[in-house]
């Protein structure tokens, strides 16, 4: 065994780590004895293991009853293109704030991205979106004109946008080109998404096009980090 | 327009979205009175703006230069299965600090994963790997012994596993189940990574498997946020 300055912390994440998976999907952990003896792991080392995990909002130490499970994170295929309603559609109910929706003047990079002459109009709509009622992403989007303007007049507070988009226009949207990154949540939009500053989030540019290849939809996305786990297979070919 | 309790963070924060491409891809930003121009917005707004980008540390401003670029972000695809150094071959050298490389008896969850009798010894990697000098994630890796023996005498520090799996085994790799999250970093990941306590990483728990189908290579992968954009096309069908 090659081992290099290894101290209890790196063997703390090596057991939060393998505890994580069954963290999202049991609602108590076993107690420190059992998960002492099932990494071969000491006891202060099990403890900082669980206070990483209490430090990332998954669990919680209760006397008298152990660790309970209070995390919940919801998964989001990256396989498939899909709205947020219809992706947890068995696993809570999808409710969005409308904080602005109408045209804008385009800025020279969204007129760029959705293939419009420079200074078109473009409808946008500004989203908080809940799941439960709790705050899970903000969401900022930009539409040509003519996939836009009829959204306005829908049920933007309870429908999915690619849902709305596809019955409007009577096209079917083709695929997105997504780019994924993670933030620390600058102050106001902790504030929005009910998190502490400097809460980790997900942040999505999406740019979705219809079957046509034509470019309809441009979104920034931040989503709550404690919330959301994106699930993909990827191939080696 | 329907607008709602919009502040100037909230058109701040427009503002850094749609600057935040052009941050990695350019080497300065425009000036003030273009961003202004550009954005219609106060320039009140603009330094709003300007100020997130920074806290992100992806920009600087300098007297008499004006706002110069100096986060460096590289893409990683996420619809090809591929290691760290085969998708950055064209933009920048990688190279692994090998911390623990041996067998340990396997947890649970992890002789679970892999298929393999309960208390199998499997060998236990952990790599701190670095792009062209600084840190970018910190790997660790479980395989079954068939498969993970034989790299205890290869090139660990230089060469990626997916490489020395497919070498040594003479098997092709065919697919991998990817779990993505955002995390804040814990005090003791940070002082690995060389960010500061409670930056925001991705985390990935990555199980990939021969073409063959079975599982041989379980992976926790922290990366930092500053240094990584992922990328895939969704498809909608």
């Amino acid at each position: 065994m090659t081992t290099t300055r290894r101290t209890r912390s790196d063997s703390a994440r090596q057991v939060a780590d393998l505890l994580r998976r069954q963290v999202l999907t049991e609602e108590t952990l076993p107690c420190e004895e059992e998960l002492t003896a099932e990494f071969a792991a000491t006891r202060n080392t099990v403890r900082e293991a669980l206070a990483l995990l209490r430090d990332d909002g998954l669990i919680t130490r209760q006397p008298g009853v152990g660790t309970v499970v209070v995390g919940h994170k919801y998964p989001h295929g990256l396989n498939r293109l899909a709205g947020l309603a219809e992706v947890l559609r068995e696993q809570g109910a999808v409710t969005n704030e409308v904080r602005t929706a109408g045209p804008v003047p385009a800025p020279a990079v969204v007129a760029r991205r959705l293939g419009l002459p420079e200074r078109s109009e473009v409808i946008y709509l500004e989203r908080l979106r809940r799941v439960d009622g709790v705050p899970f992403s903000l969401d900022l989007t930009y539409l040509p004109l003519d996939v836009g303007t009829p959204l306005l007049d829908c049920d933007l507070a309870g429908r999915d946008v690619f849902a709305l988009i596809e019955e409007t226009s009577g096209q079917r949207l083709g695929y997105a080109d997504i780019d994924v990154e993670a933030l620390n949540a600058d102050a106001e939009t902790a504030a929005v998404l009910d998190v502490p500053a400097g809460a980790a989030l997900l942040r999505w540019e999406r740019l979705t096009h219809f079957a046509s290849g034509r470019p309809v939809d441009l979104e920034y996305i931040r989503l709550r980090g404690d919330r959301l786990t994106m699930r993909a297979r990827l191939d080696r070919s």
